[in-house]
């Protein structure tokens, strides 16, 4: 007897649920507040995901987000094409068009590989990748690996460059080290390694 | 340059940033998982979140929710009408009804009375709980407060208390203690402390 909610309530509550990081409690939460709140919130949220698809779509060249065939990265013809920079996922291009430091294009992974969550090489934007470096007319030189810092990212980043080396293309890896703005005192033993192995003449 | 993301992924960002316990970061990542998934699954989440307004409201009773006029609980007639269990949110009654120790009829205040949060008494459905005690025919005998033991909660029940007193229904409230199952190493302070007090011959 009521012991559970009602069918319609249920069924949103599984929906949000198989979202990432959203568990029964939380999809809970999320619902009830969408019951509590006006119609027209739940409406405008509703109306956004229904919109999501059918106007956001990935760029056909670098993966990035883009709402035509290619990216306004690519479209970009003050870009320098002679250089890549391979990222795991779309939100890495924004964090590193915030900073503004770079100006060649981006080639989107979309993961990395990690055989314990099932996700193999040929999951990835490989082989269109290396479809970009092969183009007749491609004037890419270097492609800079951008992996997050992390034991799947390494890996990622460790079977990129044989297969780019083995194109004669120059491959590079972001550096690591302290974080700017960082203290010593509180950056991990890795990092501080990491640090120590990248020191330069001052 | 696309130093944001396409004007239909930042809306959708906003408005599941605008859900409780959302951050900016958890609405970029929920959206994205959105995008890089079949459009199947954003439309089954659009399309249940469209239908819950449609579908779930709250009954008009004791502000659980139901699907029609009243909800189950309060249209099943071989419930106790002389008890009624006021709790804070309509996820406390499911609580409830799971134990299966209570067979009376509920009221849902939809909230607690926190100044600092801006909710005062007339913002609950406290003017709904004293009509449905005065209404002819009532035959309400026993109202047990069953508001989280904490600040708010207590604020709440011993106001409610105080109107209930007046009208000469018996008010209780539920027990605080050890939780069934816990340890007292790991129970704190004031846990102890109010299983002390509620102590009994044994």
């Amino acid at each position: 007897m009521s012991e559970s909610f009602p069918p319609a309530l249920e069924k949103l509550i599984h929906e949000f649920s198989r979202l990432p990081t959203v568990g029964r409690k939380s999809a809970q939460r999320l619902a009830l507040f969408l019951l509590k709140n006006p119609v027209q919130q739940a409406n405008s949220l509703a109306g956004a995901i229904n919109e999501l698809h059918e106007r956001v779509t990935f760029c056909q060249q670098c993966f990035y987000l883009a709402e035509g065939k290619l990216c306004g990265i690519c479209q970009d013809l003050s870009r320098d094409e002679e250089t890549i920079c391979v990222v795991e996922e779309p939100t890495d291009v924004a964090v590193m068009e915030r900073s503004g430091s770079f100006r060649g294009l981006y080639h989107v992974l979309m993961g990395r590989i990690s055989p314990l969550q099932g996700v193999m090489p040929e999951d990835l934007k490989i082989a269109q990748l290396l479809k970009r470096l092969d183009a007749p007319g491609a004037k890419v030189r270097e492609v800079v690996l951008a992996m997050n810092p992390d034991v799947d990212g390494d890996a990622t980043a460790l079977y990129l460059s044989r297969l780019l080396n083995d194109r004669g293309v120059k491959v590079t890896r972001v550096g690591f080290g302290l974080p700017m703005g960082g203290s010593l005192e509180f950056a991990d033993e890795l990092t501080i390694q990491k640090a120590l192995e990248s020191r330069r003449d001052f």
